[in-house]
């Protein structure tokens, strides 16, 4: 495939803006590109490469001619139109979480196994943003040294809810600092210097809700490791566009913090941020606008005296790697 | 001890000021109150029980007469005049690190070891108030079905810092909201909209700061267990006053959801929020000005096969149980 043409279905969207900027910036050959939106956003100009573009809403009819479409507007929009697009003869990559878990549907992380997306059978998908920020990192670990027991707490950003989500965190804190009252639209809770269980719903035989589910599953459907024991708790707090994650891992075998130090140095996708003097690890400030998912904290976890355990600390640009710039790695891999 | 004289050390301090809401809202018999500072606080006013008190500045002789002397001014002011105190005949309840390690210090959460506090030498120390926010609702697992391991995840407030870190996220955030430049001055990292690893000292060799050793430390002596496994990873947020932990514990024997909801439903200091139905968890908004320990999120660790395993998540005022509150029930047993 060379010189595709490229469509982005929620190209106004907080992601979509996202996946204009890289292919812009990581130079990716595109004979055009198609900007898709709602009825609601169709009609306003984008701008790509300097060139303007203006939004169409999106149909059924969209992708005639488009060889990759970027589906980033949710799992309903995605079942309901990814399907046309496989049809029209495009490649999706699904940033969705409608197609994740389906046999048939390639579930990939580039630095892990970029070699499953030749396998794809139109629809090609993305991970979970939070999944992403802790699956990068324990990917070069667990191939060293299986990694059985995994438990994660994650700091989740606005932006993992959109741009609306980030304009509520905007708009209710600048209430809160001038004493006014603020009705919460996006989320079920006050987010202005508050934080709270992940918003999506929740199971209510097991008590966790989508996002751990997704966590969960995705991270032993990406290491093909059905056994690797995952326990997950997902917090939103009020960041603006990283999420972190708070990860203890247990491996197969003993595991010092050197050799996890020495797996992650020069391991793609990933730099290590992990300073004890000057007391400088994954941030979300740090971690915003870049491409590597930022890891650090790496230590012996205490909670474990046989040493097969460490503890460590990731932060990722939830809509870069987190979501726009996997996508746009997927479609690179396909040209 | 009837009607005794209380000081409070670093009356003029966030937990200061909650030290002497605690002592009017609890109606604690007080003769009367001595409120001590730094020379830089000293001669403001403050009111208890609608009686103006002049603050006075802490020194060697503050503590001829008193009974009852609350210490909230970091551990090297407690260091330097918790000694002064006892030798004065006061008993210290003092809210700092400086001893709570020591052998011969009772460290006191009323809720589970108030049959210490008789026991002191004239210093009883307040607990850690992120070990805490854990120890509270862990407190009645462990006795019905010990506790072996423990991995928490914090997510800590501003005012674990003091009041001038309350005031440096309210300052930053207005200022980022602003487009305006802001320079740090309590915290090593921005805080607008940021998170970042705690900020107490690293140890080099173990790469755990202070905050994680003292939780680790304090939990095994409240518990009076040297054989708990505990792993923790110490976070400050952008929130302004209440700390919340994720936690993952395994206990000796098999143990389900229902059995913790049980033994926590009429746990003392601790309220049940646990509604999966609305998504309503522990958050520090709800925690906020609240004397209870806010526990939810109850479900199984699905990273445990055996069922020895839970996941939960709490929340506490920081300011309030988390640290005046708590000393405050100390002075309480002791009258």
């Amino acid at each position: 495939m060379k010189r595709p043409v490229i469509a982005i279905v929620g190209a106004t969207g907080a992601v979509g803006t996202e996946l204009i900027g890289c292919l812009t910036r990581r130079n990716v050959p595109v004979a055009s590109l198609k900007l898709l939106s709602s009825a609601r956003s169709a009609g306003r100009t984008l701008s790509f490469r300097s060139q303007p573009i203006i939004v169409e809403e999106l149909t059924e009819k969209s992708f005639s001619g488009v060889d990759i479409a970027l589906f980033s507007a949710g799992a309903s929009v995605s079942r309901k139109f990814a399907p046309h697009a496989v049809n029209a003869g495009a490649v999706v990559v699904d940033n969705s979480s409608a197609f994740r878990m389906d046999g048939d549907v390639p579930l990939v992380i580039p630095e892990i196994n970029a070699r499953r997306i030749k396998e794809h059978k139109g629809i090609i998908a993305n991970p979970n943003c939070a999944a992403i920020t802790a699956i990068v990192p324990l990917w070069p670990i667990h191939r060293s040294n299986r990694v059985k027991r995994l438990i994660l707490s994650t700091y989740q950003a606005a932006s993992g809810a959109g741009a609306a989500a980030m304009a509520e965190l905007v708009e209710s804190t600048r209430a809160h600092l001038s004493g006014q009252p603020f009705d919460p639209r996006v989320f079920p809770h006050p987010y202005a210097f508050n934080l709270f269980s992940h918003n999506t719903d929740i199971d209510p035989a097991t008590g966790h809700n989508d996002e751990e589910t997704k966590v969960m599953r995705e991270t032993r459907k990406i290491f093909e490791d059905d056994a690797l024991a995952v326990g997950v708790t997902c917090v939103r707090v009020p960041v603006l566009r990283a999420h972190c994650v708070s990860m203890t891992f247990e491996c197969e075998r003993p595991i010092g913090e050197e050799d996890v130090r020495t797996l992650l140095s020069d391991a793609p996708g990933v730099r290590l941020v992990d300073d004890r003097v000057r007391n400088c690890f994954p941030m979300p400030s740090d971690a915003s606008g870049q491409d590597d998912v930022l890891v650090g904290r790496i230590r012996r976890d205490f909670s474990d005296s046989t040493g097969h355990s460490i503890a460590m600390f990731a932060a990722t640009d939830q809509l870069l790697k987190g979501a726009a710039l996997n996508a746009v790695q997927i479609a690179e891999h396909l040209l």
